[in-house]
């Protein structure tokens, strides 16, 4: 990991570019935190664009950092400055014809734009945490926040240092993942946006069911994908504030 | 409004039952409630049984006073000492049969276990608020939390006093109910068992999107009837929190 800036104050809050091989990314650190005091680290999850999202990755890391945890983002495969996929792109392209034409969105579609982004982001992020969690003021426990949420549950099946995720019911998800989430085992906490253009509700109340997790909680709230009320972001902050400390 | 018992002062919390003709309640003050600074009200509701449920709802009034708030409740028609219902008493027996059996419970037996409950019930809760709203310690707003959750849809929708309300999807809903919610304006919190044995899911989803509330929360949570976590409660005190200051 090569820190690509020098550290910005904002509000008690370090925040830092870095990259990690071709890979962008960001760390947020409450300016508290240091090698006798590490913080718990949160990971933000996102849809891609780390640049689009940054006012909102930001505003996200500023709550994590005001309950003293670490925040880090990285760039998914394929979005941002990052080699484009034509695998992805024609996936989307057959996606919006889908949806322009008023079909249901085939599982063959589904898979293809997700699996490959799956299978290529969670090795990444697995790569960030080792990078991370060797910077002296950083320590576990790790949690996963937002979306894309097969990503979320692919990390949560495989990454042992993952203690608790915040996932956003936000994007499709393919049916393979749906058998992934019977073995996720940490605590979740699942926000869906009851109207979310972007989503099928019904496939997110399955995805929540098969769950294998003890603890786990679904928030919907009234809204569109973009509609999160802010007493949701709240309550997942609450969630990381009881599982990371 | 007759007070029956002398106040009893516990944690900061002065606790009094009362009677409202033939009704026996309870009301829950925070001690530093008074004329000049009066407090906002929570109506607790229960499934019937004030005294069975008493430490349940203790605790919940002990977390209201906590947050400033007044609480009460009264005893639902057919429970506890109040006269029992023949109509209530067949229903319950044929609900009771009909699980035994492994069959669906009908929604004739569900409209006539809740409906004339909700028919009665519904005018002793406003006529309790009415007798409670009188004392001087005690303002709007009002919050109604808790079950039968068919007897909060219907005080939503006829009862103006009612700023919000919290609900637990814990019980059968008959159609007629799930009407009345689309009707439903004012911001709800519904808690949901994702395993409760005594509640249909997805007639809980169905009331869910059938309100029409533009602010609404769905809080579901792992576990069976009684196993609401106790952050599902801290997590609904915010949300009277939010709305009844």
């Amino acid at each position: 990991m090569n820190f690509t800036s020098e550290p910005r104050l904002d509000d008690g809050v370090l925040e830092r570019d870095f990259t990690l091989g071709e890979i962008p990314g960001t760390l947020w650190m409450p300016e508290s935190a240091s090698a006798a005091a590490p913080a718990p680290l949160i990971l933000l999850g996102h849809p891609g664009g780390v640049g689009r999202m940054y006012p909102r990755l930001a505003g996200r890391a500023q709550q994590a950092a005001a309950d003293g945890f670490a925040a880090a983002t990285i760039e998914l495969p394929g979005s941002g400055d990052r080699p484009r996929s034509a695998t992805a792109d024609q996936a989307r392209a057959d996606l919006r014809q889908a949806l322009q034409a008023g079909e249901r969105v085939s599982d063959d579609i589904v898979d293809r734009l997700v699996l490959p982004l799956v299978d290529q982001a969670v090795p990444e992020w697995q790569a960030a945490l080792d990078a991370l969690l060797a910077l002296p003021e950083i320590d576990g426990p790790v949690g996963y926040s937002g979306g894309v949420i097969s990503i979320g549950v692919r990390l949560a099946v495989v990454e042992p240092r993952l203690a608790a995720a915040a996932l956003f019911a936000g994007s499709y998800v393919p049916r393979a993942i749906l058998d992934e989430a019977r073995q996720v085992a940490i605590p979740l906490h699942v926000l869906l946006q009851w109207d979310d253009e972007n989503n099928d509700r019904q496939m997110a109340l399955d995805l929540f069911d098969a769950f294998g997790s003890k603890e786990k909680t679904l928030h919907a709230n009234l809204g569109g994908h973009t509609g999160v009320p802010q007493f949701a972001g709240d309550a997942a902050a609450q969630f990381f504030a009881r599982h990371l400390r």
